[in-house]
């Protein structure tokens, strides 16, 4: 139980999913992420997700968007791989012949970041989870992917147990609560019964980090910034898709690793939250109430080494 | 043979090949490059490439794309010249009206860098490495242009005899021995055969590179990095074009060069993996985990100059 230890020692608990860098490992195998989203309306959010995913460290950060939305991306930074596959006016969705394919080569999918509310986007990303399941790929859901879960809470019920895990923040978390039928006003308790109800992983946001599977909870604690800048879920969601890619690497022995004492997907979950908190106080200490969110993201690298790698 | 110079011997004799900066040296006459690649899934690969070419020292450095790719390369740098004649849905082929005169002026074509593996797009790039042949220009094939060589190698044993350099990662290295029937779990042994096979040079990437034309083996030793970001192979292959677009200046006595001991063409390829290794070593040094391709691209300069810059 997370009562049971300090701080320092579930930090200590989350450095032992962090793979080493060993010249044997080749392109790839420290993670391949995907972020699905991107809109019309929505550009920067899947932008920040898939370079927080780069900057925490996975190999590769691949974007699924519509076909307006890619060409944006694309011009935002050359390091990321974005794909203009979702159906859109100006081009026909390709699940089969190419989303499918994608998803051969994903260690974990990011469903969420500025997807939009377009009821066509929205059905094939109900197809995507679906595929998804087919290869038992784990989800991290986020933003305008949680609005597809609060209105088709199957979508995350019938999907594998504890393979995906969900980042509302307070506002959505409300909504899941009600559209599940949960009335509870105590966070912790409420995130519980979600937890429970959905057989997934919670990660509410707020003054702390609520995260739990519906049974061990951990507390984000981390010192983060009281400027609230759009964005700074993406940055945590995206941070997220490379934890959870690791503990993919971990349980199939891709290094020699130390056992850990609590859950996986929750030790992903403490690990994204503290690297996000850390970089928003980072960046407020830098910026001040100028802060944006291209300075929270951009300083994620540094969050990072600070919290978690060996000096 | 390798063996008998050390590691200083070879990056001397490397540097015979790099070319002084003569007051009378015209614009053009130290290098154009040639990168043909970019489509609508990948824009940033070509982008590295090219860029690295310039980093490196070629005068001028040109794309050939999809037409889709172009506007986004050309929102990465004004200092590159995309030219979109690759055939997309946007587009037609040019080949005879646009694409033979390009390559017309070039001294190197680098074939691969995202070019996707759409099927219209290379039939056409098959074409183009027809037109390579009929003008004897040294070509570099990495990436999709290393997938479109293992479906047909006899694009390259049909090619002109050690005017071809192939780079490719493990993975891609086990696909060319698989499609041309070498059986060999030595990758000196195997990348001889290879080379032998298709009369090329072959530079495979890995722990240490090993660079041959079948009969004299280099070995790239220089420390990098083991953070294995996509992109570096970009880095890799437009360095390479660099170096081997020197490589004619040399044979054609543009300046008053010593003799050297060894191959030019895996001269030029000692030359591109040292200096990729180096920027890489520098970039981790600088960014740590949090490293992206962008780092590793943008000191290929500084790499470049600490390596082979007399001081």
């Amino acid at each position: 139980m997370a009562g049971a230890h300090t701080e320092q020692e579930m930090l200590n608990q989350v450095r032992k999913i962090v793979p080493p860098l060993l010249p044997k490992f080749h392109k790839g195998q420290l993670g391949r992420v995907l972020v699905v989203g991107g809109s019309e309306d929505y550009t920067g959010a899947p932008y920040f997700a898939a370079t927080a995913s780069a900057l925490v460290g996975a190999d590769m950060s691949h974007i699924l968007c519509t076909g307006s939305a890619a060409p944006v991306i694309k011009s935002y930074s050359p390091n990321l791989m974005v794909h203009p596959y979702l159906h859109d006016e100006n081009n026909k969705s390709q699940l089969s012949s190419k989303i499918a394919p994608l998803l051969e080569r994903m260690h974990v999918v990011l469903i969420g970041p500025g997807l939009g509310r377009d009821d066509d986007v929205l059905n094939q990303v109900s197809q995507i989870i679906e595929l998804c399941a087919e290869r038992n790929l784990p989800l991290v859901v986020d933003a305008d992917g949680l609005f597809l879960i609060q209105k088709q809470p199957s979508l995350i019920s019938n999907y594998h147990k504890h393979r995906a895990i969900l980042t509302p923040n307070v506002v959505e978390f409300g909504r899941l609560l009600k559209s599940t039928g949960i009335e509870n006003d105590d966070t912790v308790s409420a995130a519980k019964a979600l937890a429970q109800k959905l057989g997934c992983a919670i990660l509410v946001k707020g003054e702390s980090d609520t995260i739990t599977d519906g049974v061990q909870v951990l507390n984000g604690s981390e010192q983060g910034s009281n400027r609230r800048v759009s964005g700074q879920g993406d940055t945590l969601s995206g941070s997220l898709a490379t934890f959870v890619a690791w503990t993919e690497a971990y349980k199939s022995k891709l290094w020699d690793a130390e056992p850990v004492d609590e859950d996986l997907l929750l030790l992903a979950g403490l690990g994204a939250s503290s690297v996000t908190r850390r970089a928003s106080k980072l960046a407020y200490e830098r910026h001040g109430r100028a802060m944006v969110t291209t300075d929270v993201n951009t300083l994620v690298g540094e969050s990072f080494a600070q919290l978690f790698e060996k000096s």
